[in-house]
């Protein structure tokens, strides 16, 4: 078969897969993301590659893998510019003060604990490619993730968007984003320049780009909307405008030396937030985006997921640390910080487990420090296992937390 | 720079570009899709690669160019996918005879002509890849493109959609789209097979599988169509089902031995023709393909035309030559069978110029042409040329014919 019909045949299982995985995990309660990512993992060789290895090579052999990573990586680019424009500032006031110490303690809690932890792992599980502090600030990340997109889903789904712990915990997991992904560039920069020093301009640059973005391109982007506010059209060339904003600006970051993710998420975040606006900008562009091109994001990242490495009771009890570490962290750091501001304590142990949510965004840090050689294919798995379990528990408990027909949620 | 930065840069550029010298045709009054294509060609050697080498190599390296054509050839399923979808066979119905008519004298000549014109190009510009049989199939198809989607574009443009004429020349481009691509299925079996004979199989298959589309399939669709009307909504999932019923379609035909775009294109036109159901698949669908993959698609032709073959006076003449055939056939053909039902002088005449809007379609099978190695490259762009000149011209022959303010178009 001819590469590229290869390419589209194997888009088509991907998609045909992770859909009926998703819609699987659906009927237990799961977000549909957990399916599309379980798909991943078992399309390659934790799976596939075990039961069929010839099915495996054929399906995927080398010559394909970058041609899907181009498909993946624009479908990235697009999902994180969706991310950026669904984060409405409305969502930071109001719970403003609270929000901002829950959701910083959420993160401080996990990242020191990962810094701890990878002095350990370190000269276990470290590919020897990056030094100590690279290595550390990297873990400190991972640990510390929540994914913004899969904790709203879970919330909606729950009907929780309109309770004041529905809204804090979409509030601190915003937060939460913004702050990782500050986080993970100053981690890229450091890994990218291999010290804390040489990362210098870097961090500098990235920040007067932030600037720029959020002051002289926002002011720019403010006559689109008076534009669209005018015409309530949204024109094929404006659209066109909008995406070459979103690769520009992706292009810039990549350029400084962080990743294309954030251009393209920042572009979204400066997005003038009509409300209108913001619709007919997704209506035309989610659909394709999450249907066709993210789920080989999902597939890209599962071929190198190899559960086999696994291969030593050694190595599922530090998986199992890790895994501990990583829960521990998030739970006890959003339960102190919501106790200290009186949050009942059920309302404040559920907030716990919803940040411990890291989906997608903690599989997209991952591939990045897989790509940039931070962590092994050995770590990369057992992280991969990590994000799943934190990501597939936060539904159940919460179920088990308000069980049906008890919900009575407090009001503070 | 990394490669898969490379790549979004030349998207980047592409958009741009494209947009930028489409915008600059719409002034002049030409259909976007010029400029598209212009934009294509002058980012290719024929211009760029003349004036700047080393830009166009840091642009375009080779490594770059297959993943551009991932995807472009996404954007180019979709594409057709559309274009079937909007193929209504209520445009189909009413002056039915006249345009069946009109619509296959309007192959035939030009088809017979390209037959007669290949007996004197295949010595001198075949590839020697391909015999006598398969190269003269495919110049008869190449000469009697229409391109339904400019020619669209045209008539909405002139606002001439509700005008017998407008209505008949849509027509007829619609039943020349799909005589069309028949022709072109068979040309490639027998490129594919080398031979008449053997070619019949692929051909059986081919038409075995239309048939079962236009019943089964199209049955099984009229469920989905019935879940709409009781919904009024297309769930994420359906259209996921619809994306994998496109690209499966088009893998069967590309496995039957035509090509990826027949499926796809298939699959559109028997989806049920809902107009609110196909509004929503076109707007959650359109736009993203038609900026951001489409245009890619114009680049990745663009490269592989090369102005600066022709070289000499001779092959300017060869190239002259072919465009004289490829306007009189289609022109002629259009003309004397318009002529035949009685069709005003001025009317008959119309409707030839605008049935030599070849856009796009022809750009499609041009590339297929090359891809198989039917066409050398040196034929690739004369017919190239070709394409442009034919689509270039109906504007402003439409504006000669009917000068503004004098619009008085004969009701038939």
């Amino acid at each position: 078969m001819e590469t590229i019909a290869l390419v589209f045949l194997d888009v088509l299982v991907i998609i045909g897969v992770s859909r009926l995985i998703g819609i699987g995990f659906r009927f237990i309660g799961q977000p549909l993301v957990i399916g599309e990512i379980v798909a991943g993992v078992m399309l390659g060789p934790s799976f596939l590659g075990l039961i069929s290895p010839q099915a495996s090579a054929w399906l995927f052999p080398i010559t394909v893998v970058p041609l899907l990573n181009v498909l993946a990586q624009a479908g990235l680019i697009f999902f994180m510019f969706l991310i950026g424009l669904d984060l409405n500032p409305k969502h930071l006031k109001g719970q403003g003060d609270l929000a901002l110490l829950v959701s910083h303690v959420s993160i401080i809690v996990p990242f020191s604990l990962g810094i701890i932890l990878s002095i350990f792992l370190y000269p276990l599980l470290s590919s020897g490619e990056v030094n100590f502090t690279a290595f550390t600030l990297f873990m400190g990340v991972a640990m510390s993730i929540t994914a913004f997109p899969v904790l709203a889903r879970i919330i909606t789904e729950k009907n929780l968007q309109n309770t004041s712990l529905g809204s804090l915990a979409l509030t601190c997991a915003a937060v939460d984003d913004i702050t990782a992904w500050c986080l993970l560039a100053v981690a890229i920069a450091v890994v990218n320049t291999n010290s804390m020093i040489a990362a210098i301009p870097t961090i500098l640059f990235a920040a007067i780009y932030v600037c720029l973005m959020l002051t002289v391109a926002r002011t720019l982007l403010q006559k689109l909307d008076a534009h669209y506010e005018r015409t309530k059209k949204l024109s094929q060339s404006a659209l066109a405008l909008i995406y070459m904003g979103v690769l520009g600006s992706a292009l810039i970051t990549e350029l400084i030396g962080i990743h294309l993710i954030f251009g393209a998420f920042l572009f979204g975040v400066i997005m003038p937030k009509n409300e209108d606006l913001m619709r007919e900008i997704s209506l035309k562009t989610e659909e394709f985006v999450l249907i066709f091109l993210l789920p080989i994001f999902f597939v890209y990242s599962g071929l190198r997921t190899q559960i086999g490495l696994l291969n030593s009771l050694e190595l599922w009890l530090i998986s199992g640390l890790i895994l501990l570490v990583a829960i521990a962290g998030k739970y006890l750091g959003t339960y102190a910080a919501a106790r200290a501001f009186n949050i009942p304590k059920r309302e404040a142990s559920t907030l716990g487990w919803l940040m411990n949510t890291r989906g997608l965004t903690e599989l997209i840090v991952l591939n990045i420090g897989l790509n940039l050689k931070v962590i092994s294919p050995l770590l990369f798995t057992m992280l991969v296992i990590m994000a799943l379990v934190t990501t597939f528990m936060a539904s159940p408990i919460l179920d088990f937390i308000y069980k049906k027909g008890t919900v009575k949620l407090v009001k503070f």
